[in-house]
């Protein structure tokens, strides 16, 4: 018995959103859809052209773990975040839904980690990250008794832009498996997995018991056009596949098994955090022993909700809209 | 021909909203409803208390201001923000939208104020405010060329609360009625009311030409129970009254008209900022030689946008929304 479903562990940003047409993503000539690492000078310059915002925490990871803890799952975070207020707005909103974080915070000036996220009329949002802080996660950073301590340690593919950070991970999933524990990843990003495709997919093949991904993400993996071509694939070297398709749903496959779940109605406000929540639910389900084909609807239940709104956690409790599902 | 039509003088602050529920704003033991001044460490106690949270711009009249832009309209604001995020997100989210600011920031590391608002399931906004930087508003920092180049300077009757701050509104008003212009006071909330009935009785008899209330804090004004009573009062003091009742809309009255407004029909979800943005309404119509009534009307549509959403600024365009009767 582990005190905690999941360890996530990503980079730590609170997130700027502001709602904008077009025209704006062309301007600033970033990938749509997609997220984009920019220095803080750049940061600051398409902050300024953004219209008025909110800040909200955000974190692909730390998205998930919030997720978790609205089922009512029991989450841990490791990240890092500066001495300053995004980092104390970042710390409270985790801790404030039960998530356990107490990573150091970087003590040499450097500022939290923000991504400018612009949601077009579609509904999509494009992100512009600056890493600050988050950027510091480094080899000795990540707590080998939390890891050991939790059932799944939840990667983001982001993290594998660092070198060090990098480094700090392969730590990590270390620590899970020589405690018996499983990882999980997330491919994080089409373009993130064209950056770092070897990589991932020897972790993928070697180190990883369920790999979460888009459509894109993992036919970017394989290099195939079709997802049915990805998904025979991926069964083959994962214990478990969550593959997330949008409005078609998702699809949660192992060796032996391949469920289609479809996604939840909703109202699309805001796509931010759809994959992160995706993940928290599938997590949470199977960290509470739920078969896969539920942990896929709640998976997708959760998702339903964090796109009905601006923002990237739920407003909602996950608990309870999911409680029909749990009571099967 | 002046350069604003509005320059509104405010505590700036950045709002920091959580959903709660009623037993929440028991334990913290403020009055339900209005807002309490708090000191550094209760606001981090009550931070502490509160879930997750959305950051925001907000203070009274800076959502007024942010109102008068969303009309198209042009607006300048006064107010101290600290040399923090908080406050270049104050900056931000006003120059965003097309408010002048320039207003010196603290200099001595004084923190931008913050007002933690709670929402309970009524949809009622509970706040507490620990107001920073925002305090430093003292004789000398208002602009008296900004002043005189503005049809209206609008003006918090929270501001009342710091004596100091008292001292700078005064040569506020003071700049405007050697400039012929015109000066508008909102009483803000009936606390403050009650803390200076006897100071915003001179203003509204002797110094102020448009004054906005709710019916608690009219009623409070002249101490009787009856708004028509209320009504009557004040249409001899003031040159224009504008007047809000929740859900039975408003009514706008000087000595020799009187006009009733409906609310206009809209999904509640969180009252921050409905009072700011009629106010916004009003003084864009009237700036805008549209009539009483109509301006009225405006009010009402601005304040339903901003209480169909969590935020005490509007997300749509009030331009858009308020087009039809632009147009008439």
């Amino acid at each position: 018995m582990t005190t905690y479903d999941i360890v996530a562990i990503g980079n730590a940003l609170v997130d700027v959103l502001s709602h904008e047409d077009d025209a704006f993503v062309e301007r600033t000539g970033v990938e749509r859809g997609a997220m984009t690492m920019v220095d803080a000078t750049r940061s600051d310059e398409i902050y300024a052209e953004m219209g008025p915002a909110t800040e909200r925490s955000g974190g692909s990871a730390a998205n998930t773990a919030a997720g978790v803890a609205s089922f009512g799952g029991r989450a841990a975070y490791i990240g890092r975040v500066g001495d300053d207020t995004f980092g104390k707005v970042f710390t409270h909103d985790l801790r404030s839904i039960g998530v356990h974080f107490d990573s150091p915070v970087a003590t040499d000036g450097t500022p939290t980690g923000r991504c400018l996220v612009v949601v077009t009329p579609d509904a999509q949002r494009t992100m512009h990250t600056f890493l600050g802080a988050a950027n510091q996660l480094e080899p000795g950073a990540v707590d080998a008794a939390l890891v050991a301590d939790a059932q799944v340690t939840y990667i983001e593919g982001y993290l594998w832009d660092e070198p060090l950070t990098k480094e700090a991970i392969r730590e990590a999933i270390a620590f899970a498996h020589s405690a018996g524990r499983k990882v999980a990843l997330t491919l994080s990003d089409p373009f993130c997995v064209d950056r770092h495709r070897k990589e991932f997919l020897a972790l993928v093949e070697n180190e990883v018991d369920i790999v979460f991904a888009n459509e894109l993400e993992i036919t970017m993996l394989y290099e195939v056009d079709d997802f049915d071509d990805a998904l025979v694939k991926v069964r083959g070297h994962c214990e478990i596949a969550a593959l997330t398709r949008g409005a078609l749903g998702s699809v949660l496959a192992t060796a032996d098994e391949e469920h289609v779940i479809a996604a939840e109605p909703t109202t699309l406000v805001d796509t931010t955090g759809a994959g992160d929540l995706y993940s928290a639910g599938v997590l949470f389900g199977l960290t509470h022993g739920l078969d896969l084909a539920t942990s896929g609807r709640i998976g997708s239940l959760a998702a339903a909700e964090v796109i009905s709104h601006l923002g990237p956690r739920p407003e909602q409790s996950l608990r309870a809209l999911a409680a029909p599902l749990l009571q099967v």
